[in-house]
């Protein structure tokens, strides 16, 4: 029984011993993104810590970008999960991002994220859609690529 | 005098107090990307650590686009330096950026970072193009838009 409490989150689910620098809960000096559905969406929320600054008051926006790939990754995993009814998500990896900036982020807040695959294509690559707010207001967008690898690409047992 | 050895990078001649975390020399927990001129282009050697990576052996892809975000935001500002005949470079900030990632990039030796301006608009808009190699391969490519922003923006003085 989960009582009230928020669901536990994809990355501590299926990669409890992941060591990736933005996702991987078992990385002490990472990000440690907690990704959690909420409809047909991924959400997640960071809290960004002074040293994650790009100047003063503001996220750095290669800390906005690695939120962003890392949630959208994951996106990408949970959909092609979904969509095989399978019990563990494939072995994603990123193809390719593209991070907007649209204002500047602040600090002093918690960052929230949401992530939708907007395409799924026949061999295993998934677009993804993702946002970053701060303070209610849009900062960042991202649309990036990700896909399942293989047996024998290092990614494969990445979680 | 120089001597034989490496000239002092942008980020220590004109933002020795940087806090950012992809490039500020003074944030002891930040990348501390070294931004050199080669010719039109701008150089930098980066040396992960384990805690970079994304899976065990391999550096992370929000690294890889700190990396290159950064990078090529300084040869953005340089690059609007020299166009002006200024003296310090203006203070620019990251509209967007895209990140191709070619193939895994292994953790145990150094990134080669290379950029260049391959547009500067009549605003100040400079498009980058930058490449990360590493063992002597072509990792990832990124295309960036970057601005130098007015007083008031809260980047404004961020060197």
């Amino acid at each position: 029984m989960m009582g009230g409490g928020e669901p536990q989150s994809l990355q501590r689910t299926y990669s409890p011993q992941g060591i990736c620098f933005g996702c991987g809960p078992a990385n002490p000096q990472g990000l440690h993104v907690e990704s959690r559905p909420d409809g047909e969406a991924l959400v997640a929320v960071f809290r960004p810590g002074k040293h994650h600054e790009a100047f003063a008051g503001y996220v750095s926006g290669g800390i906005i970008g690695t939120l962003l790939d890392c949630h959208s990754n994951w996106t990408a995993a949970w959909t092609l999960m979904r969509a095989a009814g399978a019990a563990t998500p494939p072995f994603t990896v990123t193809a390719d991002y593209h991070v907007r900036l649209l204002r500047p982020a602040p600090s002093d807040g918690p960052l929230r994220l949401r992530a939708t695959a907007v395409e799924v294509k026949a061999d295993q690559r998934v677009v993804v859609e993702a946002t970053l707010e701060a303070g209610g207001k849009l900062c960042a967008t991202c649309r990036g690529t990700f896909v399942a690898v293989q047996p024998g690409h290092p990614a494969y047992q990445r979680w």
